[in-house]
């Protein structure tokens, strides 16, 4: 959400002298990514977007990331592509810190899509499904089933009560549904899984990037779909909206058609998804100082969302 | 130093087609400028940067800051033009908050400067004083020598001592002097009076912008240079660098001639920049959390510089 490390301008100067994109001209730290710094830079060839990796993403994982930016892109997904250094490398080292250049994309985060928007994201994301099909690299999902538990035990019931009394057994009760009902033998592929508005660029109703990848990993195809429709198709004041999510289900069947099972998962799968969102949520509430520089997210929107998908099941995906 | 309004793409878009600048394309939150909202901006005719005033700039002050960068820009001083909207108007309200769109500038800022680019800082503060001659308003510097008597009575002793116990004695010493011997007769003018290097932006050894005009006051010219001097002409462990400060003097004095009464005033003018630091920043490192969004800077920074003025009296302006 900020720029946390300061970079001097004979630092960026050398930095962006590394590439074959012109002479730096213009360097601006943005309030943009989860964890990273971010600049946006301008040469003299064009702009681009300079991100430096904190702590939370492992330099193990940047091949992965950066090297799906490049397989997308060239297969016509809007994702930015990675810059490579003079000597071909996706990412350098600056003060101990890793750093990758990135192509920048024009457009702007909604907040709250029209459905022609909602239908726009879903054909987008279907696309990257397929466009990721000849990936040839996996990453194991480190943010799935097994991840929800650990988060929700290091909350402990009393914060998790702390929060609101009505989380901890709802918590526990969902995990133990959903251990016992995940389906595992759906299509698997590259999935973003973290697909919030915030990381989708709109030109009006076209979809002009897809950005942070840094939550990417190889998971059920219908799962990123599940994600994406918890993330985009409710109300400020939480209330389900069945015409946007009408709109991301069908622009996501036009480009990649779900199969019955998929469709019959899907329910389970939102419930998945928001408790997903609930389990990192409760756990940077609990453990981030109220006047942070991190703005925390309410867990609760994600557990009223969780609580609709029990309710409405397969109605939800109509 | 952050985006502290979050505004939707909505408001955004709606913004930018109340001005003559196309559509909008791109919105990136940059963490800039003291205590404003700043976005980058890109329409499909160019970039400006969007700036809502949060509490500590006074809506009154709008027409004086934002007048007078059309004034320098139209002189010729690299200075960003504000961009008027349809009707004519230098700013706008957004959500009980005023608003401007003024011009996108390149270059960047520089930590420590050369002497070449120190020369071109002189000379483009030079020619601010002199561009600024028929600029018609007048506005208080509501940061001289009273300002400073505040903050420190705010500060109180005890405060001051926690921060450095020589404080105090040199606080009410160095206020008593200045307050005796602070020169009236001086040649006024508009000054910036904030001209930090982060406020300078530089392609090179040329001065590509002079931004961030929400201290300039009609105040003593050379009281100016003295703020511009003890911003620039000391090294990161605190000592002068004594070359910075020839060429910084010596470019402005290219462009606009300095009195011999003038020259005889700098060391005490100098002591009352270093003053003048000293008190916000004393000020606020004792009002500000110390997790707070904001970076204070330290106060003995500017203990250290007064110190070196004192000693070095006219030598540091050979």
């Amino acid at each position: 959400m900020a720029v946390y490390t300061p970079l001097s301008a004979a630092e960026l100067g050398a930095l962006i002298d590394a590439y074959d994109v012109g002479q730096l001209v213009s360097a601006k730290g943005i309030a943009e990514g989860v964890s990273n710094s971010n600049w946006l830079v301008e040469t003299t060839t064009g702009r681009f977007i300079l991100t430096m990796y904190e702590a939370r993403v492992a330099v193990a994982d940047l091949p992965f990331f950066l090297g799906l930016l490049d397989h997308l892109a060239a297969r016509g997904s809007p994702v930015p592509r990675t810059i490579h250094d003079r000597q071909g490398a996706a990412y350098r080292m600056v003060g101990g810190k890793s750093v990758a250049l990135i192509q920048f994309l024009p457009g702007l985060s909604v907040d709250f899509a029209s459905p022609a928007q909602a239908r726009a994201v879903g054909e987008a994301l279907a696309g990257l499904h397929r466009n990721a099909a000849d990936f040839p690299h996996t990453r194991a999902n480190t943010m799935a089933l097994p991840a929800w538990r650990e988060l929700f035990e290091g909350c402990s019931e009393e914060g998790l009560a702390s929060i609101d009394p009505a989380l901890p057994p709802m918590v526990s009760e969902e995990l133990a549904v959903l251990g016992e009902q995940w389906p595992a033998a759906l299509p698997r592929s590259v999935i973003h899984a973290d697909l919030f508005p915030d990381n989708v660029l709109l030109l009006g109703e076209r979809v002009s990037g897809l950005i942070d990848f840094y939550f990417a990993c190889t998971d059920l195809a219908a799962y990123d779909l599940a994600v994406t429709h918890s993330a985009w198709c409710f109300a400020r004041d939480g209330d389900f909206r069945p015409e946007v999510a009408a709109a991301l289900m069908e622009g996501y069947a036009a480009a990649r058609p779900l199969s019955e099972e998929e469709r019959t998962a899907l329910p389970i799968l939102a419930r998945g998804a928001a408790l997903r969102f609930m389990a990192t949520r409760s756990y940077d509430w609990l453990h981030t100082p109220a006047d942070a520089l991190v703005t925390r997210k309410d867990p609760l929107e994600f557990a009223q969302r969780l609580a609709f998908y029990r309710e409405a099941g397969a109605a939800a995906f109509a």
